[in-house]
């Protein structure tokens, strides 16, 4: 048996998770949310409206955009919305370290005692 | 802003959480799964199934069923069952703590700063 957690951040609805910052992180890599969407299967039209949506209720802007040029244009993580994945990275990682010990405090020795029987 | 999270036990898939966990409160409470049930706005089929997918996962039962009688039957959970659902409820509660505690340490100031703008 394992504890398994699904944290969110809520600002008049879902406001970041797990999804927006991998997309995110996968922008800062390609420099571009059409790159980032496709690495993870998602259309880029559903991209667009996650960091829309995302934007809208963080009360930031996350993507400084390009458009056109030789490169046919990309997106850029903005120096706030850096630090925001930074930050919200740390948060997740430390959240799911404390978890685990809550788990473990309260099952480990259970499962011990389950075990040996 | 706040943090949300959804925690569940996984052993060969979801075994067990919040749903489970109100559920079998209310049978402790009713000694009736029907009633539980209705409680919820649930199926008594779905409660049913949720509970023989929760004993299957974890391994022992949570129900004692008695059938017929004057009363119609009822369920009682067993003393392994309320030994357990003791025991998440204490986990659930301490997990919920100490991240809202991470959220705090790693947002608390930012929402701070933001707020004096």
């Amino acid at each position: 048996m394992k504890v398994r957690c699904k944290i969110w951040l809520d600002h008049a609805g879902k406001a970041f998770g797990e999804g927006p910052c991998e997309l995110l992180r996968r922008v800062e890599k390609t420099d571009s949310l059409h790159q980032a969407a496709q690495q993870m299967n998602m259309s880029y039209s559903k991209a667009w409206n996650l960091i829309q949506t995302v934007e809208k209720r963080l009360g930031f802007s996350f993507l400084d955009k390009k458009v056109g040029g030789l490169s046919g244009g990309g997106s850029r993580v903005t120096p706030e919305g850096k630090e925001f994945l930074r930050r919200y990275q740390r948060f997740e990682s430390d959240a799911k370290k404390v978890i685990e010990r809550a788990y473990q405090k309260h099952f480990g020795n259970r499962l011990a005692e389950r075990g040996r029987r």
